[in-house]
């Protein structure tokens, strides 16, 4: 089969592998519809050091399940399902509570002999822990909203959940690729009223105008703080969903946040060290919170309000392509020529 | 009057002053009835730069109103009341979401022209709001709880609150100073069934388990986290509540909580960064939360708890003296010679 590969910064290639076979007996192979290109894997592009090996990419696919190993019993060949960026046993402690990122047993695709996502088949570990059926086919129309519910909805909902968002909280969003937008759309869904999203590409902010953005905020550091303060009674909002993850954009939370608020990060942060201390989060209470969506945990909740088109977070694709032209997916991203790119193998 | 005054780092001297008197009508004077020495006086005590001036000490105090401004209408003269560790007008919107240490009107005792506690009175701002009236009078064996209110008790109880302590969450406290105990007791109070102190000077871990711990792990650093870790299945506690404020404290409370856990600090950070990215905070999704406790909102929650003997917080003072002994209290505190030492002016 073909699968995605990357040996380097801004060095994608697609290379034909050996299909992907049962090795575990709580294995499944799922056939690839969709997959996509993530922000997160832009971070690769540009840091990642030629080491002269490739390393398979994609994290977000739904496809149709080929084969599956004796121990599978909640799904089986043919099923259509989603799956999430991390895989996981759905048993275990962590995954009881509902952070699957978290698995004793789990794990990511692209690791550990387990393949990647941007290829035309993966071998699924723990099938029946990671895997959700869809009660629907392919249906085309459902076909990039259903992706979403792999990561990035899953993403930003995390963010509004661990950040608690409800009817009377005002809300910041920082970041206006996809998962900010998703964080948009969640926030909204959760009944938040006021939701500032900061952002400057205009098509993009229009986008989480219609997920439910109330005041656009395109102006950085201290000028777009300011801007957000005077649009807050000066307070800031009580919750943050920060989308970026470097650390000007948590900057730019501790600045916007009001006290005895919180901020809930979600992009993935591109450094270790940064302010927590009296003047930044201790001295006004403000709490952080965040990290890897654990996605399995809420394709089931969101799953009906996609089937019924309540929400239609597949809208953050502007592009598709199909698996060769990976490469220049990528670079389109990269250049935000393109918000998200969705891929049909 | 006699009080209290740091001319730096070492350097404490007790003082005549002019009687405090009404300034603003929403003032109140108090007479000072106990007061004490706190953990976070010591770090004044460690780093205070001498410039000549002193600066009034002591944040926590109770006593009898003894005058009030013509605008004061919760308490009079006689009255037996409690004084919080920020003083605050109780109606802003902070104050009505319990946030008291956020008030938008509010302060800090020892600045903007108010004294401190470690006195024999104090004009106290915004009466109405920062006071709270104790329905008891003077009661000799009631003194030390009631003292606690001020400041360790509320401390440690938000702590513990923020951390959103319950039956079902396991606890790690950091820290057998005056606060750590008084979290102890307060996720006692919450339900927590395991909870394990940490610290190193055993009778102030005995007190500790009479308070409700239910471990007590004497080893530092990465022995330290072992030591919790196998306590706790291999996973750590899903709330650290973290009393001491230094970075070595933030960095143990990470090694040992739980994936998706909260650390909960109450301890003023005496740093400003500190590592909260992939491998500290974000990959396992731990909440990071706490900050000054706004103690005013807890007085009334806690009071029937020590008026009817529920809790005994004041058992964590084991030194009593004069005002004039002052100096020699900090000394007594700075080399752990004493827990926490209560003053009667």
């Amino acid at each position: 089969m073909r699968a995605t590969f990357m040996y380097g910064a801004g060095d994608v290639r697609i290379e034909t592998v050996p299909d992907p076979s049962i090795i575990q007996p709580t294995d499944a192979i799922v056939r690839v519809v969709n997959t996509c290109i993530c922000g997160s894997d832009l971070h690769s592009y540009h840091q990642r050091p030629s080491t002269g090996e490739g390393t398979s990419m994609g994290h977000e696919f739904i496809g149709v399940v080929e084969d599956t190993g004796t121990a599978v019993t909640t799904v089986k060949r043919g099923d259509f399902v989603i799956a999430p960026f991390a895989w996981s046993d759905g048993t275990c402690e962590f995954c009881r509570e509902g952070l699957q990122t978290s698995c004793l047993h789990g794990g990511f695709w692209n690791a550990d002999g387990v393949g990647g996502g941007q290829a035309e088949a993966v071998r699924v570990p723990l099938a029946d822990g990671t895997l959700v059926k869809v009660p629907v086919g392919e249906d085309p129309a459902l076909l990039a909203s259903l992706l979403t519910l792999s990561d990035v909805l899953g993403t930003g909902y995390h963010a509004a959940k661990s950040a608690r968002v409800n009817g009377r909280t005002t809300v910041t969003v920082i970041g206006d690729g996809a998962v900010g937008l998703m964080a948009v759309l969640s926030a909204r869904r959760l009944g938040a009223e006021q939701i500032i999203l900061l952002g400057r590409h205009k098509d993009r902010t229009d986008l989480g105008i219609e997920f439910g953005a109330t005041h656009v905020v395109a102006e950085r550091g201290e000028e777009g703080i300011a801007m957000v303060r005077e649009l807050t009674g000066g307070h800031g909002t009580h919750t943050v969903l920060e989308a970026v993850g470097y650390q000007d954009a948590y900057r730019q939370a501790v600045g916007v946040v009001r006290p005895g608020g919180t901020i809930s990060r979600v992009g993935v942060p591109q450094y270790e060290d940064a302010p927590i201390g009296f003047g930044s989060l201790f001295g006004p209470n403000i709490t952080l919170t965040g990290g890897p969506a654990p996605v399995r945990a809420y394709i089931e909740e969101l799953l009906p309000d996609v089937l019924d088109g309540t929400i239609n977070p597949g809208r953050v694709f502007d592009r598709t392509i199909g698996l060769d032209d990976v490469p220049s997916g990528y670079r389109a991203m990269d250049s935000r020529e393109a918000l998200k790119v969705l891929v049909r193998p």
